[in-house]
């Protein structure tokens, strides 16, 4: 038995531990915490949760009596929340962008420099590829909703490719956006409807190429990435285009795909001529991949899907906690998503 | 450890059990049978199950060794099926309405006569209002979607109404059709539309009835039910308006409501001013309730969502499987839906 | 050749007025006024929009001018507004609630006084029941949304039911709520889920109770009515049902109504067995209404549909404003809907 | 005054062009005829087409007493009919993708040989690039909606791009794949999902680079291009990444591309900062277009969206039409789409 806290409970990626944890026998929820919101019943916030208290104020003292902290708030709190805790011998998965990227990186690609350049990046906690790692870390830093699922898609093949030509184009639900409302997340302007975002600009892309680089083994890759707002409110695709490295062809890429995922529970590669939809994965830590080839331009086409709320956020903190808290990486997660 | 069968695993209900079931340590997934698509891969149908198998045959000899068998066939098919296995000794849960109704209501309201007049109504297994009889059961009924999400918000109060007046308007997702193909389940056609179907003689309008009158313990009333298909794929909605009986007010009725489900984890009944929203519920075993009365016209507007394939049927159906092989009721059944 | 002018053309009533009227030959739009908005394109706030100047401050004066101003402010500006417009000799459709209804009747149903209790009610533009009065008005309050589809299925068979009976059910498209930002109308809380708001005290309940009995010619009403938001933008059902009055049966009822719109372009009565579906009327400025009788309980269904910014707003003031400039009542409204 | 007949009309852009022209006083709809659903009352099959009579069996000599026929059936149909149409005198706008491409190009991507190879191509209808030959030809072949998308937003810049590494991302409406009923195109499937089909293989994929050779006067590319079903019903969004050409820059891009629409009522070149939302077009025969450029990768992104059923479709039909037969040519075209 463990016991758990998650700071920034407020918002989608927070109340979404919450839910995963809700029912586990071996974790115990202690505080959630929130900033602006502290003193609101969750049952306010999130009609799911109607048994689940009221938001606490952030005590970090408090909150290090705890096994394990989420850290689920923006990046600027998790700056400074993040240290501390770790000060404090506590082992944190913060699910903000706050420790993912060397601070070079980081201040490249968010506009600001980074509070602490020293702490990060911590352990990126891309758990297929991060085990041990992430085992006996401290701080393990949760990677984007974007990032996991192409990343996923893209190591077990990054060598195969011709990675200067690649170009992602990533769909995202509108649960990616956060929980703050505005006419750009207003119902009626939303649905039917979908746009691209933040072009030629994601701070997601730093985040693909570094690890693509690390994880990869390869030189980091200078790629283009635009996101798009999908009529929907979980689920995320990325369809990644790249030519072919010399000598390739589509049965090399899918083996290789394969073989790199055939003991993973989440990761699942799909028979040649079939295509990954979203609702598949959704409200499971699953990951569904597909790869195609087109012979007439010589270019790879691969598909990634997950939930970002969970395999995205909150599953993997999930299953990195697991693994910190020496459980199953599994427990509690499930690979089978809500459909239809 | 039991081990069970589903029948008509091909279908939503079928589908949602093996979701439901997959992850017990408690429960063996034996044989997965469907009548047309038998031999088919389950991902083929399902891509959320890319890792369960091939769908057989129907065998009665081979499904009546599991200890339990889920049938969620068409009425027809089950009429046969379900009292074979009986006789074999095997334990049913019917998520079918072959079993639902005495066979005289059931003949008038399905427009045909039962195959099996003696074997109908099984026990009816609303869960929170059979405990004893479904936990002793043979054969358990499963009851509708519509008719759950109704009876458990009218049960304790149908006492506190004028039942003579009771009109209720059904909303539900389109997963509530089925799997079957038709203009009718076109996603252009549905998308961004609402409308009434089965006006004036929808088939659970007999069940609610029934159940309302023999679980309510008042004469049974005949009531107005009218469907609808909302634009959205799980989720189901009834909105029950009725004259008061004399002398009560709106905080008796709530105060009826609330005590008693006090103690049952899967039904909430909201504060004054709340209203229940579907997704709250998706994808869990829950059932919240609102109450509020209109003091100008002296009704009652009661409020009830469920999914509907989980309380409303597979969720409800492993609850009573839970109790029929001696295990937790709520084991494998969340209380939090997937939300947002 | 008229010139009009739109106020509060910051919201989607207004914006769907300058939709409809931008391609007529007979009418100039003039200014687009509005208030906590003046200043800025039109562009920013609809992007359908794109070549529609900027919005301009609310000057009396100025709005004087026209030939006719469409008022699409809320009820407190409209107050004040609309009767300096109709002292100046313009002429209003004024589509806020403030002019609907007697001033009790408002006080009642909106919990404040009426600012100017002589002015209201204006002439009600319920255009197939109004047509006279309305073609020699100096204001018309525009109806409703929930109103208009329901006054158009009850009014021609009022005298046949049993109106103490009626329950209403209303389920409206989020864009009836209005353009601003919140919670309830944030994308990733209203796709995929229904639920009911307002209940037991909605004042549209009011101006259906008032205007079925001024217009029915019969006593008024005390009616239940229980609006619900649907995960869509556009159309409006209404679900009525009631008793029948002694001796009518569904061939009545329905001949009754086919009789009142056969010469109506803008009303169409389904034959029997057919249901009306929100999507073949958005965009447009049709209703369809559909009668059901259940023999079994002697209850009526009417079903009832609009897209709720058309005939339920825009498209019915532009009706109304063509009647008063002496123009084709149908010009630049269309009966076919943006279908599928 | 013109007499046109539409052919298909019991598909999706068949029923779109009777919405279109319906009100027109210009243009008098005669004959509506399809194959299988010949017989069938048109409402039967379109809930908004409530009065417009029955669908007639195809007959080539009754068609041919129009002034000009719509051929919207599939293209095994519409090659031996068009000839024949043409034959007889008859003025011919082609929906179908028969006279689109050379037949050589056609039998690559459509996988079998062109029954009629020396009548294809036709006069390819891409209004604003063809307004001359269109308005002077017998048989017009309009172009498919994701290849008008993706046209209009990158001719004006086809030779500041290096197009050997131009990669589209295609987001369309389910409505692009038609009124047939499937699995795919179930409405319990489709919502709240999104995926990839026709992966690496694409029909349009031809169409592109054939046009974009031709209309652009530049060496025809070798694209990739990867389309997506996206969860609504109407709209087409089209993401193009190229590396830009030597010594080209955002603002040049930005400048050719207004420059060449600056006088198009139908295309939209949106300012810098801006993205286009397919929901902006719906309804209208509208296109917006947005340029941006990454100076870190030097590529160009260009976002592009359409009505599939309107500009990608019937209403760019209309807009040939209208050429063809000498009236103006947005008659009954509207460029502001019904948002939200």
């Amino acid at each position: 038995m463990a016991t758990i806290a998650i700071v920034g409970a407020s918002g989608y990626a927070g109340a979404e531990l919450v839910r995963l944890l809700a029912d586990r026998d071996d974790i115990d929820i202690g505080t959630l915490a929130a900033h602006s919101e502290a003193g609101r019943p969750v049952a306010d916030l999130y009609p799911n949760l109607v048994d689940h208290g009221t938001l606490a104020q952030i005590d970090v003292d408090e909150l290090a009596t705890h096994d394990l902290v989420f850290v689920a708030t923006p990046d600027g709190p998790a700056m400074d929340l993040v240290p501390q805790l770790a000060d404090a011998g506590t082992r944190v998965v913060d699910l903000s962008a706050a420790h993912r990227l060397p601070a070079d990186v980081y201040e490249h690609f968010y506009g600001r420099p980074h509070a602490h350049p020293d702490d990060t990046p911590a352990v990126y906690g891309l758990t297929e590829f991060a085990r041990a790692q992430v085992t006996d870390a401290t701080v393990v830093a949760n990677p984007g909703c974007y990032v996991t699922t192409a990343l996923l898609s893209l190591l077990p093949v990054a060598d195969l490719l011709d990675l200067s030509t690649l170009v992602i184009d990533g769909k995202s639900g509108t649960s990616g956006a956060g929980r703050a409302s505005s006419d750009a997340m207003h119902v009626s302007h939303v649905t039917g409807s979908v746009g691209a975002y933040a072009v030629a600009g994601h701070r997601h892309t730093g985040e693909i190429e570094t690890w693509l680089g690390v994880l990869g083994t390869v030189a980091p890759p200078t790629i283009s990435f635009t996101p798009h707002l999908m009529p929907m409110v979980r689920g995320l695709l990325t369809t990644s285009v790249a030519h072919l490295a010399s000598g390739i062809d589509e049965t090399m890429l899918r083996d290789a795909m394969a073989a790199r995922y055939r003991d993973e529970p989440f990761v699942t590669v799909l028979a040649a001529g079939r295509q990954p939809v979203t609702k598949a994965v959704v409200g499971s830590n699953a990951c569904h991949i597909a790869v195609a080839v087109d012979e007439r331009t010589n270019r790879a086409t691969i598909t990634s899907v997950t939930d970002n709320l969970v395999k995205g956020a909150a599953g993997q903190a999930v299953q990195n906690a697991n693994l910190m808290l020496g459980m199953p990486e599994g427990m509690g997660l499930s690979t089978i998503g809500v459909y239809p």
